[in-house]
């Protein structure tokens, strides 16, 4: 192996990867430093790089512009320091950078294109088989799915006792011969039989990991890392803060460089009982110094909202604390957070014994619209049991339930709204979901209104004498658009008396 | 017409009913009284008799308990005062007397039958045509409707702009042929026009109300009155105060003996700004200080829910505030307000304009559920547009929607309930609707546990290892009732995965 390499071009927003070697005695995961500055006459980025095994050092480095671009790469990895220079080509079709908060409530890409967020949830799946891993991405790729949040580390709950393919850590896992749905609870944390060395990465993981974020980029969609989560029987949870803190500097000069990765600090935060706001602030804190790209970074909690005003928190990523209410409260959550409001957890599509994993599709979908025409993201998830227990929820697989495709129907309304998204529409009306592109002032000539479970054969309208409305009606359970036709001043919308409706309102330019 | 009349014997529960010709001169409906004083070895009830037209009084009593009675009738309407004694024989078969208040959150008729209220509301189906009322009794025989909410004064409302069969006072309405659906508020309150003598009751409007009111008797069901009203075009709204109270009197007068009369001071008190709280509270305290029978009392809302604690108030008549949560709160109002909770109003089956009058078949029997199992009653209600604008709302007549025959399904398994009602089953889980009986204490030996619109395809259970359970799943829409065995300690029931089920489980005795 060549003792350094580094490409000579490379994509804007793909990554320079340099490779080098150096020392490998001691533990060099922690003692030694691999660093390296990026110029172009447009920034200035400094980063980490990480050690992979077997004497390799990586850096890693994402332009966020074309052009030449010069580095220097030196830590105590080496007695060298390495320079050089290389070309950043402009962006080929399908990469439109990362994902940033546009128009305060709503996303879009880099190179401005709105990004419509349509999540879900698999949490392990790139650490089940390779044949399950194949088929989780090819389910996505026929999916509206643009966003998906999974876990760096494995995963211990019910439907979830297997071993992963591989570990973070060097070191042997607690036996699992025993394990049933009844005593899993006793396992929690770090269960006695655990032996690892948190000081020792294991490069393999890290780089499947990789590979599985890579995979999705390549399909469009963002990698939403869980970076911390309390289902676990290894104690990967409850580390110390210094074992916490080598992992979190480790993740980010691995993974930071990755266009589509968005942080998730944790899933469920408020059931670590080892971890307090300390904690989390502490993490925070590391990201926003080691993350150079400024990545979208927030926390999902279970009971409690974490404080989502915080300066870090870029966007809400909000499980569901009811079980009636969810999406209804956009409206709140958007006034209290001034920011993106992603519900990444309201229930799951599905029929298992617990009440978070067995609601109707149509009632994700209702949830979805709602979330959606509150000015919000809604997340989906599926738990259907399984014969071998393979629930696309933790491990991927295929889908077997009703909603996604009205997903895809969702999105393709989304991407034709004039803007980057939908705000509430305050109209007076009560007894409707009405909302508005989310633009200045009262009149942005688009409106979209949901009527959920109710079923109104007919609604009225008046918004002006003098301009014309192209009016549609949409049926979004059955994925229809029918056109209603040209009105002016009052008009009235016959509707079928049925669930899950919308009317699309447009004002015809002049 | 003899001078005065009076039956020699009547029913436990029913009316003894004495007829006196008094004076016609003035105007008999202010300016002469008649009283009465009924006594038995057990009670001494005084109470108002009423002025009938063409120089007849009446003047009615309800005793409440069997054997020889005496009374004595006076007043300002005849020089004479007349006595006499009547016996009261036992009630026959179906009159269990008045429902009254029992087991604190629930309601019981007098002989102790549990009374289970599955109410529904007809707003003024008694002032249509003679053919469409025959109908709605038709209708209601064939249903399981326990409870009518209906008005005294007509209602004038969209799809409400027709004329009543009869007039409360004597006068003229105001013109009602240019009224429409875009103009028909302007016509609120006293519309220029009316001319009425709100010193002179029409006593044939009070006649036809007194005989749908047996009617309703007759079919064992509850008249739950309406006393007042805001949707009003003929000014019925906006009396004095003098106008009110001679009103008040007047209707309790004649209609308190009933058995089955409720009183509902109002519905949406609160849209009504020419009256404020101390109206209510005045029309409360003429009630309860002339209304002899102490009958169920309460009041109405719309934006915003009376003070049900007030002692005059017997039972909470809820209409829900919110479009998603209704029956979902019976938990927090029990709380509350520590009377029975009756929801007569959480939006009705149909597919009109209104949110409050589109949702399904299944979103109304699901919201009977919820609040049956959290220990409240709820009400039905059905607004299918009709090409003659009949309404079952408003109108009565027939009825369309899938919801009523579900009510008979569950009337029946709270008729099998040991005990007066249900309540809330504290068991820590918050994805179902968990119930045991209302009794003290938490071994009840009865267990109702609804899953509303989530879909396990299992749940686990375990009281304890000594006893043995009964267990039903039961599916409240497709009304089925299946036996699920016998268990004993950790047990697991198997469910369809479906929407609204419930499991039923019964204690075995030994």
């Amino acid at each position: 192996m060549a003792e350094f390499s580094n490409p000579s071009e490379v994509e804007r927003w793909d990554i320079f990867e340099a490779i080098c070697t150096g020392y490998s005695d001691k533990n060099p995961f922690i003692d030694y430093s691999i660093k390296g500055t990026f110029k172009s006459k447009n920034e200035t980025i400094s980063t980490d790089g990480f050690y992979d095994g077997n004497g390799v050092y990586r850096i890693r480095f994402m332009p966020s512009f074309t052009g030449a671009y010069s580095f220097e790469i030196k830590g105590t990895f080496s007695d060298k320091t390495y320079t050089g220079t290389f070309e950043v080509n402009p962006a080929r079709k399908g990469n439109h950078g990362p994902v940033r908060v546009a128009n305060k409530y709503h996303f879009a890409y880099e190179d401005a294109t709105p990004y419509y967020s349509i999540g879900t949830t698999c949490y392990v799946w790139e650490l089940q088989s390779g044949e399950l891993q194949k088929k989780t991405l090819e389910t996505l790729a026929n999916n509206a799915f643009n966003k998906i949040r999974f876990c760096i580390f494995p995963k211990h709950y019910i439907y979830n006792f297997n071993e992963p393919c591989s570990y973070p850590y060097v070191g042997t896992p607690v036996d699992n011969s025993k394990l049933t749905r009844q005593n899993f609870k006793e396992y929690i944390g770090a269960a006695p039989g655990n032996k690892w060395d948190f000081s020792s990465f294991n490069p393999k993981h890290f780089q499947h990991l990789e590979n599985s974020i890579k995979a999705l980029r390549d399909l469009g969609i963002e990698a939403d890392l869980i970076v911390m989560h309390p289902y676990d029987r290894w104690g990967f949870s409850t580390m110390s803060e210094k074992e916490d803190d080598l992992y979190w500097n480790y993740v980010i000069a691995r993974f930071a460089a990755y266009r589509n990765v968005w942080w998730s600090l944790a899933n469920e935060y408020d059931l670590m009982p080892k971890k307090g706001l300390a904690d989390w602030e502490r993490y925070a804190a590391i990201l926003c110094y080691k993350d150079p790209y400024k990545r979208l970074r927030s926390i999902h909690n279970c009971r409690s909202y974490y404080d989502y005003t915080r300066p870090w928190v870029t966007h809400c990523s909000i499980q569901r604390t009811e079980m009636y209410k969810s999406a209804e409260y956009v409206n709140d959550w958007r006034i209290r957070y001034q920011k993106p409001v992603v519900l990444d957890e309201i229930a799951y599509e599905g029929n298992i014994e617990n009440g978070w994993g067995n609601i109707s599709g149509k009632e994700l979908v209702r949830r979805f619209w709602e979330a959606t025409c509150r000015g919000g993201y809604a997340g989906h998830g599926e738990t259907y049991t399984h014969p071998k227990d393979i629930l696309w929820w933790s491990h991927g697989g295929e889908l077997h339930g009703d909603s996604p495709e009205r997903f895809k129907f969702l999105l393709n309304i989304l991407s034709e709204t004039p803007g980057l998204g939908l705000k509430p529409w305050n109209n007076g009306k009560t007894d409707e979901v009405a909302s508005m592109v989310e633009l200045p002032g009262e009149e942005t000539g688009y409106y979209l209104v949901y009527y959920s479970f109710l079923r109104p054969s007919f609604r009225e309208f008046y918004f002006d004498d003098s301009n014309t409305y192209q009016v549609n009606v949409i049926d979004t359970w059955e994925m229809t658009i029918k056109d209603f036709g040209i009105h002016r001043g009052s008009f009235r919308v016959e509707l079928p008396g049925k669930e899950y409706m919308a009317i699309r309102i447009r004002k015809i330019k002049e």
